[in-house]
């Protein structure tokens, strides 16, 4: 049985990832959406193991000592963190593996896994991003100011990424997806061993 | 308008390329299947500029002076190449570009244009290999052991190839090919442009 592959996704806030994400699981049955661990507590109807996996403080001290996560960070005085065993359980089982994290965190996950494919979701333009962001409404200008100013750092680092998909609508780049995860199960690595065996 | 990407096709005789091929033409009419240049004389029906490009050894070489070639080789007394205005003419029209070339011929491409890339279409197995070629009825067994041992020596020089495409099935391998084409349109090189311009 081939072995699955990981395939991170990084893209600004309001690009649409979320949508995206839910559209591939929805055709392909077979990924395995990786659930982040975290200390957060769970808001109402949060269940630990699908929304995340809740740790207190120093069970998510223990994860990191262990070499538990592939890439971990802080937001707003929360740990949040990309559990390893899930991941390679599902890889080793042939699932396809989806990352939605921050561009620091892909760093990370890299420098672990050089192997995993590093996919840039892009607004098709800039303004179009902040007329996403300004119309779910949930957020005063200052917010939406600062979230393109961060889309807009993060874009430079992630020059180096394997791919860059512009979700300019779901379908479209649903589809470019599904190619890219297709074509690197082409990769020679994964195709020698196949052919040695006969 | 997006550039045209050039993809190179190796694989070994009696693998079923050809079909490959007429069905990926067949399928996206936009695509550009390089005509290679020869001084071996046309053959009844075969046409100039369709079949090959028929030159004199004369012009073959200057063709070869003014670098004319993105690759050539001579096989059995007769001169054959890739000519490298074709290619640019169809990529600046914005079309991807086959080339169907010996491994040799590949590694030249690729030392002019690494951004070429490079695939190798496998057979599931070489007995299938073996059953294929001896199937043709069109050669002796020594020939097909010849091509045989020719198309295992390739194989390990195809091992740092881009793709590796296992042709089981004429439809398998020809969407895993749109796949792998679709997903080279998708390299930041590309797109980054795309972006900075608004």
């Amino acid at each position: 049985m081939r072995k699955g592959k990981t395939f991170i996704l990084c893209g600004p806030s309001g690009v649409g990832k979320g949508t995206v994400v839910a559209r591939l699981l929805a055709q392909d049955p077979t990924l395995y959406f990786s659930v982040s661990a975290t200390t957060r507590p769970p808001r109402p109807g949060e269940v630990d193991g699908v929304h995340y996996h809740f740790l207190t403080r120093e069970q998510f001290e223990e994860w990191i000592a262990a070499d538990e996560f592939l890439e971990h960070a802080q937001f707003v005085g929360n740990c949040y963190g990309t559990p390893r065993k899930y991941v390679d359980d599902a890889m080793e089982r042939g699932r396809d593996v989806l990352l939605d994290i921050e561009i620091q965190g892909a760093e990370q996950v890299h420098r672990k896994r050089p192997e995993a494919v590093r996919i840039y979701i892009a607004p098709p333009s800039w303004a179009e991003l902040e007329r996403r962001l300004v119309g779910r409404g949930t957020e005063d200008m200052e917010k939406v100011r600062s979230r393109l100013e961060r889309g807009r750092q993060e874009f430079a680092a992630a020059k180096d990424f394997d791919y860059f998909v512009i979700n300019d609508t779901v379908e479209h780049a649903v589809s470019e997806l599904r190619a890219i995860m297709r074509a690197e199960h082409c990769r020679p690595a994964e195709r020698l061993d196949m052919i040695d065996r006969y």
